[in-house]
């Protein structure tokens, strides 16, 4: 945690006011659940990997409403100048202390749209005040370990590093960030400090005010080579590439260490490298690498591999970390169930003129089925307080003539894992390292149609019949209401 | 400043191994200048606001390599397994001091592409190793002043609320996105620790939960218009836009606070917003404002106002604070001059296989030119070490044909103001509020037709003529030593 003091009041004004209306009516413990899903498939891929969790126990843990906030609560204004919030009510959040349940996917586990990510239960007030940040930290780091996967996928095991310091949103979009993207499947970073906080491999050498620093481009590479003999990979496109690898050539043929390789940052990647490593083979460096960089992505990469591209080392950066193509993961929070002065829990869902804004009710689990190779065959979303029934009939929510039989429901694997009982944490979090290869476990069970850039398969996700039947019942209440 | 301790490991992996390569040769007191600009117009607009100044002088001058960076660089090692770094060059980081000249643009300026949004000038391994840190916070906060510019642009005067805390690209992109945000015109923002860092006006009411939170409707709005009598403005789309604004209507007529509105999130903005306007009209409540979320920008607000949308209150997350048509601005940092032994300036150039990423070598000073009503006409480019003729012809870089006389360039004004003089702060920072007015005054000097969304007119920027012939002699250098 880099933060001085606890981010509480990284929050939406209206968690506020609601908490507010909430305690002035009595209501501020009532049981309520929400859940943390997102709408639309990521970069038009089917998927997204679940990521941020690690980093939003941690906002949780330490979430606290310290003095100056307070103080900062006090001074807000309602629009007719009177104070908006009670002293007594401020008084009763410097006494907060969470005491909800958190269910979640681990970090790294693949997850459909409409899929909870995680679910809060408890305390209407508290459950309620977690959204905005939760979905800060869930929906960048998902999004940014999401496009990582692909870009990775599209390397075919070569090395990725990420490269978007200088283009990721802020401070954090950098660094967590960096978080997500080694989840997702990069292998190494050139940001100093997400490498320190997350122990994660660092990676550079020199950049074009190097070269420029010198009378000439050998010289600059000589120095350099002297200086850091063992971490040298020349910079060859300050002024000519070609020219430029030539030079480098003649260096490295004057050293005794072994040439590292050569980077190049513009031109055309694929015809340059293809000469590049041609030069450097004749010159006897057959070990040295490649890298490229250059405005990147997964498209760009699986392309310039089909053109023979020979390129061992992709450098990737604004394009990962920003992901350029959909900076934003709709994730939404919703409320889906309430309890009621009798202690039922009775389900929510909120209805909109647009389907796709339509939730689903109830405190979902979502249930993983695999066939016998152990590739994923499909989702159930049941509600955990009605165990399914074991022979399982799914209903597609947005094409229910879309329907799967599942002969024995208990097969299959619950995706969310208790991390918070009772406000209790009762995770192990694991370290990142484990985190990474968790992510390459749950993509090899996926089928290669799923994972396809350009239309691929539609992964099936259904509701637990008696979900879907009283959705149905839900929406139709309401439409009858109006 | 949120964070724990200096954000120096914030930083490329490459600018540590340069400045231990300047250290190693002796050279990290050799003086350089570095210019920061950015090339590609953003959101195919014409101009950029300049922001992230204040944000980036705090880091700048808290810049300090702490005991655990230094560790932490110190475990570090070669590819070969020998220590990156020598014992010696961690003691020099130990003592690192800022001794450089820092010139930027005032936040809220008018920037163009190719003009330096700020160099630094000073020794070599300094300048350097502030490049990613500087280009990630000037990148990000510019980058979104310059699309909450025209998004105010097209509100034409309406109060537009920041919403984008849930959708921002991790904790800072929320908080510095907000304060970008602010200088670029908006009015208000939903995220509460911005409101408390910034003092920027915090705005919400509730949301859909709360609405679901209870048996009706209708009980619904009159818990909430009961509990925060003074800061209701009505969520109306839960189940049912117009039916929701009738439930509202109904509430507000039994309560003695004047209504201060409702709002909607989905369905069709323009057609919904007329029919409610109507029934609040005919309820008599034409005070009452109409607030409108979804899927904002600039293009939509413009169009919906077109059709005649009756909203007053336009809440935009997503498309503001990612930039989402544009997520980074492509901002670099460039050597561009360097001192020789004998303490002479020597300008330098980055010649590129792509004329866009050729560079401007010197230190340049950005002039501008005004008509008699105070509009823009055209920027000089000049060397500040060579101060420009009194006529001077300018010399657009991208298009040579493109030139412009000006008779007495003495009636200029210079966009780039000393930051830091010899590492010592010699700039008064202004207020936020101060600065977002200097946005206003700045977008005031620019004719219409350089606001435009759709194909922009050029605003004329040109090197002064002895920089163009400089540029193109060392660019022939540079070719006939192939």
């Amino acid at each position: 945690m880099i933060y001085k003091s606890s981010l509480s009041l990284l929050t939406d004004f209206y968690e506020l006011t609601m908490a507010y209306g909430y305690w002035k009516l009595g209501m501020q413990d009532k049981k309520a659940s929400f859940s943390l899903f997102f709408r639309r498939r990521p970069f038009e891929g089917s998927y997204a990997i679940a990521a941020g969790l690690e980093t939003a126990i941690k906002f949780t843990e330490s979430f606290k409403f310290e003095d100056s906030d307070l103080t900062y609560l006090e001074g807000l204004k309602s629009p007719n100048g009177a104070p908006l919030f009670e002293k007594k009510f401020l008084d009763y959040l410097s006494t907060f202390s969470f005491e909800c349940d958190l269910f979640a996917m681990p970090e790294g586990t693949v997850v459909f749209p409409y899929e909870p990510l995680l679910f809060v239960r408890g305390p209407i007030l508290q459950a309620q005040i977690l959204e905005s940040l939760l979905l800060n930290v869930i929906n960048f780091q998902t999004l940014i370990a999401t496009k990582a996967s692909r870009i990775c996928y599209a390397a075919e095991g070569d090395e990725v590093i990420e490269f978007g310091l200088r283009r990721a949103q802020g401070v954090d979009g950098a660094i967590s960030g960096v978080r997500a993207a080694y989840i997702g499947g990069c292998h190494s970073t050139s940001n100093v400090l997400a490498g320190k906080l997350f122990e994660i491999p660092v990676k550079g050498t020199h950049a074009h005010s190097w070269i420029m620093a010198f009378d000439s481009e050998k010289e600059a590479f000589d120095s350099y080579a002297s200086a850091l003999p063992n971490n040298c990979i020349y910079l060859i496109d300050t002024y000519s590439t070609i020219e430029g690898v030539k030079k480098a050539i003649e260096v490295a043929k004057t050293k005794k260490e072994p040439m590292l390789g050569v980077r190049l940052d513009s031109g055309d990647l694929a015809q340059l490298s293809i000469e590049i490593r041609r030069l450097l083979d004749a010159a006897g460096f057959k070990n040295a690498k490649i890298m490229a960089s250059n405005e990147l992505d997964e498209k760009i990469i699986r392309d310039l591999k089909k053109q023979g591209a020979q390129i061992n080392l992709w450098g990737v950066g604004t394009n990962l970390i920003t992901a350029k193509d959909q900076p934003a993961l709709d994730g939404v929070y919703k409320l889906s169930a309430i309890q009621n002065d009798q202690g039922e829990w009775v389900s929510k869902l909120k209805v909109s003129e647009q389907l796709v804004k339509t939730t689903n009710q109830g405190t979902l689990q979502v249930r993983r089925f695999y066939d016998e190779m152990g590739k994923a065959t499909g989702d159930m979303l049941y509600d955990i307080e009605n165990e399914a029934p074991k022979t399982c009939t799914l209903i597609d929510p947005m094409d229910p003539s879309s329907r799967k039989v599942i002969p024995d429901s208990t097969q299959g694997k619950d995706l969310l894992v208790p991390i918070f009982l009772n406000g209790k944490k009762v995770y192990d979090s694991p370290n990142l390292r484990d985190i990474r290869l968790n992510t390459q476990k749950e993509l090899d069970t996926l089928h290669p149609s799923v994972r396809r850039f350009l239309h691929p398969h539609g992964y099936f996700m259904g509701l637990e019949k008696s979900v879907y039947d009283l959705k149905m019942e839900l929406i139709n209440q309401v439409k009858e209401k109006k």
